[in-house]
């Protein structure tokens, strides 16, 4: 039986760190939502009872339903090798792609800084100011460490020689920050050699570039976590 | 060996879920930085090479490093056996932990929305438009799915007939709350009582009243993650 995985159908988002894992191993998935539309997971949400996900997305396998990226990531890292074994291994993957969550969270932030349920047009000034700091102090913050983590094994994968979970999750924050910080990245990304390099071993993974040109990556756009917005940029 | 627990010494913020998890289990640990101060504590961070913490807090034991709440928080469930071990269990443990993380993650946002690097006092305005948002959409929605939580085993601890460190953690979530929002916690409250029963069985715990009688618990306080101003609080 293939996974289910249910998240929102015309966002890449958190869900998209999930879909990368799967399609880079190659493991069969059905992308719910994509059929059945926000209102179907919606209603499969709110169906839920016992241990439900807080939010989407959600991955479901025989009635086993697992919610949170990282937690996700770690399950199927677990069951389908597609991260290491060793304790300290794990324990570091799953450290960075924590850090990973922490970016994504700052970077809804900068378009969402005062009401997260409301849009972006009723909260531009804050947006604005928000963008500021982030870009000029997180955003190199974040980035240092991951490539230092990027280069704790030079010209390889982040831990040994293949690929993991949270290769594939580095590979998406350079793809959206590239997209929603074009001018700033331009600025920054000579200085991450490691990083990039990373970026680009997983673009050239089989699944993965099918996955890139295939209809099931959705292109990014101003609905998602990772949104371009001209004056939110600056190099 | 005892553990080394590296945290800001003057408050409670992300490193108290460890402390409280570690002191529930009464396992032996050094809270180093009460020690050596946040020099120390910065000095140690920026020190360190190879597989880095992004941040405080982290965890030390024989040259093993380990950051991030959650995943310091599994390690300590799979080591110590103070979390369930079946996978299912296992997973949702963690997914209940990293939900707390983002409730933890908006409750700092409330009172630095655009600037997470400055002041209070610098963005106070746009405080009280998030502060709004926070208590009447996310604030009963995260409650409302922890009680749920609390509810599924009803009558004892989340999973099992023992604690874990997500009872541990859902002690702290009211406790924070309850200092930082007493007006809008008054008005709640009613509304949860497994997620109060969960609280009183945690304070209940012998580690954990004699570490809330010591001085090794930090007051709550308005440099910490939860933060009482009045002007942000409604009933």
């Amino acid at each position: 039986m293939a996974y289910k995985l249910w998240y929102w159908p015309s966002i890449q988002g958190r869900g998209e760190f999930v879909r990368l894992a799967l399609e880079a191993a190659e493991i069969a998935y059905e992308d719910c939502a994509r059929t059945v539309g926000e209102e179907g997971l919606l209603a499969d949400l709110n169906d839920r009872t016992g241990r439900t996900p807080f939010a989407p997305p959600y991955l479901e396998l025989d009635g086993l339903v697992i919610a949170q990226v990282a937690n996700i990531l770690m399950y199927l890292g677990e069951r389908h090798s597609i991260a290491p074994s060793t304790m300290a291994d794990r324990l570091w993957l799953n450290q960075l792609q924590l850090t990973i969550a922490d970016l994504v969270a700052e970077v809804h932030n900068v378009h969402h800084p005062v009401a997260m349920m409301d849009y972006y047009d009723d909260q531009k000034p804050e947006a604005a100011r928000a963008a500021k700091q982030f870009r000029e102090e997180r955003l190199p913050k974040f980035l240092g460490h991951f490539e230092d983590a990027a280069q704790a094994n030079p010209g390889d994968w982040l831990i040994d020689h293949r690929w993991s979970y949270a290769d594939t999750s580095l590979f998406q924050i350079v793809e959206g920050l590239r997209y929603m910080f074009p001018r700033r990245m331009k600025t920054l990304e000579p200085e991450y050699p490691n990083l990039n390099r990373i970026h680009d071993q997983v673009a050239e993974l089989p699944g993965i570039k099918a996955y890139l040109k295939s209809d099931r990556r959705i292109a990014f756009n101003t609905d998602g976590i990772f949104r371009h917005y001209p004056e939110l940029d600056a190099a």
